[in-house]
């Protein structure tokens, strides 16, 4: 029996409350409106957003109760009045970057952030309403996506059409991670063949820098951090060197001074804290160093020697890794399916979204790169 | 009768203690060692740099005396031991960046911070000892130059060889100021056709600035000043429109998003003062902007909101323009020659050297742009 034009009562984990864990409840979730998708939901993950907003008092706002997730990947059970460019049926990634084709940004060749992102901050569709209520109370969405749901609304903007054969339990990782690290040195810092390269933070995303890093050419990949036990996966994806700061009296800077003579050519900092960003920046090559900053540093100041930049070095931030949102997720499951980018590397649990409080722990020890939920 | 290998008394301008003004003196000038060279100053001038060491204390040192000075021109008057790219009787512009053809910045491309600067933190030629000498005392080196004393010693690789037709007291421009802003619009920023800058502080190097701007191609160049008395200058020099901060009770950064609707592409701060610089990338576009710094930020804190970087913007150092120092200097004397750029309207006023602390009180008022000094 169809689903289209009902309100479909399903299964979603929320979060009550600022600093609050996941608890899994029935929700209603509403058709969509013009414009608007419904999906059933396949395969999502937390990312390192979820996991600070959980415990980062400067992340967290006013809107609870709210459905997290902005990583996933699912089929489009319907859509709303005016939807011309996916159907039901087809298989979609979320995007908490959209692309809606009309913006400056959408129409400039160089630029991702695609505006419409903005009115993400409600929390809310872009009417001021929620397609979610839960025990009779409406419940905030989040990042354009809110993944955590076994169906979700989201904009026509925010779904990109991928190929119908793809495996949606490993390609949901073009929804954030894999694409955020890779693109941060392919298209951000734009690495060079020959040079090297310097990666702090090696989750899910920094590992997908390093792919980046080798995939553009780079000899030397030095990976930073200071949990031991994920050096052995960063060398199976292509670090040549590991190295954890905790073993050193030295700051970092100067200990990457010394393995590279003049620094490295690229660094990425895949954390989000402000000193490791000062790090990063202060590790790369005086004259033409690039530091990206990949890591999330909302709500937060950096504070940088104004020296680090007195003789020519670059901080730049990266947004998705520089792809417009539909048109980087679809292209990026194309060259998966064509094996030209390796996503399985990164998938080292699978829970069912019942589990999301154990996948947290998973994530905070550091023991799972992506823990995928499967719906 | 021949100087060469003997001592010259001549007179420079000496500051003998942090904050001091300059004194006029009569100093002992000793012969070139190895490598480098003596020169008979023809032109200099202040710049920004020397203006904040008279007043900033986190710009002081212990080198006192010194001769400062940075951006001038002479001819050669002796060369020492294995010189070989000058001689005595050539039209040279001194070089603060030097280039040394060997170190792994001179050897890129892409590169133009010579690591022999590094020797300049000393005050003192690379020997360890200094050239000058005044009442029995030695007198510090500055910026490898030194060009506020009729007679200076400069190391080889710190001078350029320009065409023996060009007017010093015009071209001496090129030898900091001039350069710094042209190129740091044109090699740094790589300023694009069609594009909207806006550039913060319009001494002569903002001015400069300006013109790299209007040379690239941009279509919207938005100068911004706390004294209205520089806005005839910089539209003179290619300004489409002027700003004084002080006007509006918004910050200047959402003033350029009113003005522009996204923010400009490329912003340029070119006062060395750190809210500035945050101002300055706050104003351009989330996506693709790019701010460079151009005014000196040594010894002080960089404090800047995370969330700048975000969508993607840049924030790049850049010193001399991004020109290799000797390369740089002899390129754009004969673009000056060839009247593909203008740097007359950047000399306001004329002294003689005697006249320096004259000069110092025309450059804090901002009624000049330079003020060439003749020796």
């Amino acid at each position: 029996m169809s689903t289209t034009g009902k309100v479909i009562r399903c299964k979603a984990a929320i979060v009550w409350k600022p600093g609050g864990s996941f608890s899994i409840e029935e929700v209603e979730v509403a058709p969509p409106k013009a414009k608007e998708v419904r999906i059933k939901m396949v395969a999502t993950a937390l990312c390192g957003t979820e996991m600070k907003m959980l415990k980062d008092k400067n992340l967290q706002h006013q809107h609870y109760p709210i459905i997290m997730g902005h990583e996933g990947a699912g089929i489009v059970e319907s859509v709303g009045e005016g939807v011309s460019t996916v159907k039901a049926g087809d298989k979609v990634i979320a995007l908490f970057l959209p692309q809606c084709g009309e913006c400056t940004s959408c129409l400039n060749s160089a630029d991702n952030f695609c505006i419409k992102l903005k009115q993400a901050e409600t929390h809310l569709m872009s009417d001021g309403t929620s397609r979610f209520t839960c025990k009779g109370k409406p419940v905030y969405h989040f990042g354009n996506t809110s993944t955590f749901s076994e169906y979700t609304v989201m904009d026509e903007i925010s779904v990109a059409k991928i190929d119908a054969a793809a495996p949606l339990e490993k390609v949901f990782l073009v929804s954030c991670g894999f694409s955020t690290g890779y693109g941060g040195a392919i298209n951000t810092a734009k690495v060079t063949p020959g040079s090297t390269c310097a990666v702090f933070g090696l989750g899910g995303v920094g590992l997908s820098v390093i792919m980046g890093c080798k995939a553009a050419g780079a000899t030397r990949i030095i990976a930073v951090d200071i949990n031991k036990d994920k050096f052995e996966k960063a060398k199976e994806v292509g670090a040549t060197e590991c190295i954890n700061p905790q073993d050193y009296e030295k700051p970092i800077q100067e200990v990457l001074f010394d393995l590279t003579g003049d620094g490295v050519d690229f660094s990425f900092e895949v954390i989000g804290n402000p000193e490791t960003v000062a790090a990063a920046l202060a590790s790369c090559h005086e004259s033409h160093g690039v530091c990206v900053i990949i890591g999330l540093i909302i709500g937060v100041q950096l504070n940088i020697s104004g020296h680090l930049f007195f003789s020519g070095r670059s901080l730049k931030g990266s947004v998705y890794g520089g792809w417009k949102g539909r048109d980087g997720a679809s292209k990026l499951v194309s060259d998966y399916m064509a094996k030209k980018i390796n996503l399985d590397a990164l998938i080292t649990h699978s829970l069912n979204l019942d589990k999301i409080n154990e996948a947290v722990e998973l994530m905070k020890t550091g023991k799972c790169v992506r823990c995928v939920l499967l719906l």
